[in-house]
């Protein structure tokens, strides 16, 4: 017989509602949700005024989300949510590259070029050499991996923010490593920019006295038969906002060098190797 | 030096990063928020396709919200968090009424109508003679109190969610006690109805194996100078769904009598004293 709900109970007579023919999985995930959700209100003696402000945040999010707008994953970026699932999923032996987030910018279709070619296609920013090598674990190179990269362009926008603005796959290319597992493209040297911060997790972050800015990164989805798929960024070491990307996507390893050239055409060089991991049996 | 985010440390990483200006109390919410969003993910080890389900959800409760329809409200009644945020702020001495949960149909400026009055304007429905008495802690009558009362019709539908179909305040009065402290009007017996299960909530309830059903009340809200405000139902004690309220508002002391009566008019008698706690100095 269910018992009514009390304060002391308040998990148990929720999760015990829950029908027999439940998704196990599905039953797990939501018992731990509400568990969770009851010893943050019971914690923090969540107040009725408090409740409400909740409400109305998460109403406001939801409203501003669009086709090209996405709150609530900024919520989950601000609040490190997306990069602790990304870490929880893609651990990997030492040695291995590591994840960070996705992001919401990549874009399916970006044209395969020849290694070398340069991605930059408004010639604004400053151009810099990218380049190093697919290896596995054991320092042997892959052949065949696709290493699909994009970033912002020089005043901080993705192509896809600026739909409108020619031309097209700026910043963007995939590029097929040969037996020698080397990849080299040329792009401009990437700048911090701030995610949207014209909506509540904006809103939510002034109050929490945060500013909206990523460091200055190069975006690279990795992969090849028989491994685990890469998505990771390689950071601009000297860039302000290393030390509090407001996405928490930075890790020590992923910060590569950026190194001053002294050629007419590219002003900059960011060597950086990528070591995948085989897919798991 | 604020430290890079790593799994173990994702709690210590986001919360290291708020300004030191931020509000107190903001600051002491949402650090016990982001504690308990990623112990929620590390427990459950929450899979990327799982955390893609859940922005999905969040987003399509979000944009079914409207003015009519609050999605999000539904969300945390039927996960109990209403409920428990309701308990956490509301505890009261023993032989006080308890409060449960407010719902979203409650309009201000309800007629104030006499003592013996009718509410039901629609002629439809069982008749029901609901009295009773305001009192205090110590048993005497409270002279003064403001009885709002509110419940569905006989179809399960509150006046506001049929603007259309006169006449206004159907099921809705006001009632102020004189010195005995005795309050009663004629209602219907009320109906058990489906919270609007045509959206994310219901769906997921379905998911859970539950119903979307609150078994039959009649929402009260007392006021009294110098008294707690209680927010509270009265349900009908034969109801099918008062062991499975969708909202977990049931409580066993706001379970009424309803005694058949063997009048032409009056089909029923439900008589409910409410016990008012004083304000806490």
């Amino acid at each position: 017989m269910t018992r009514y709900f009390n304060e002391e109970g308040s998990v148990e007579a929720v999760n015990a509602r829950m029908g027999e023919g439940t998704d196990p999985r599905l039953a797990e995930v939501m018992s731990c949700l509400v568990k969770h959700l009851h010893a943050f209100a019971k914690e923090i003696q969540l107040t009725q005024k408090e409740w409400e402000v909740g409400i109305d945040f998460l109403t406001k999010t939801g409203r501003i989300c669009s086709g090209e707008r996405q709150e609530f994953i900024l919520l989950s970026d601000t609040l490190g949510f997306s990069m602790l699932v990304d870490a929880i999923n893609n651990r990997r032996p030492a040695g291995s590259t590591e994840n960070t987030v996705f992001g919401p910018f990549h874009v399916v279709g970006a044209p395969v070029l020849a290694m070398g070619d340069c991605i930059s296609l408004d010639g604004k920013g400053e151009s810099c050499l990218f380049e190093g090598k697919v290896l596995d674990l054991e320092g042997r190179p892959i052949e065949g991996a696709r290493v699909d990269v994009w970033s912002d362009n020089a005043d901080g926008f993705y192509d896809v923010q600026q739909p409108d603005i020619q031309p097209k796959w700026n910043n963007r290319g995939i590029f097929v490593t040969g037996p020698d597992g080397c990849y080299s493209f040329v792009g401009i040297k990437p700048v911090s920019y701030p995610i949207p911060d014209d909506g509540p997790v904006g809103q939510m972050l002034g109050n929490l006295g945060r500013h909206p800015y990523r460091p200055a990164h190069m975006h690279y989805m990795v992969t090849a038969d028989g491994y685990q798929k890469l998505v990771t960024h390689t950071f601009v070491g000297d860039d302000p906002y290393l030390q509090s990307d407001t996405v928490f996507g930075v890790k020590t390893t992923l910060v590569a060098p950026y190194e001053r050239l002294n050629e007419a055409e590219t002003l900059w060089r960011s060597p950086f190797d990528f070591v995948l991991c085989p897919v798991s049996r």
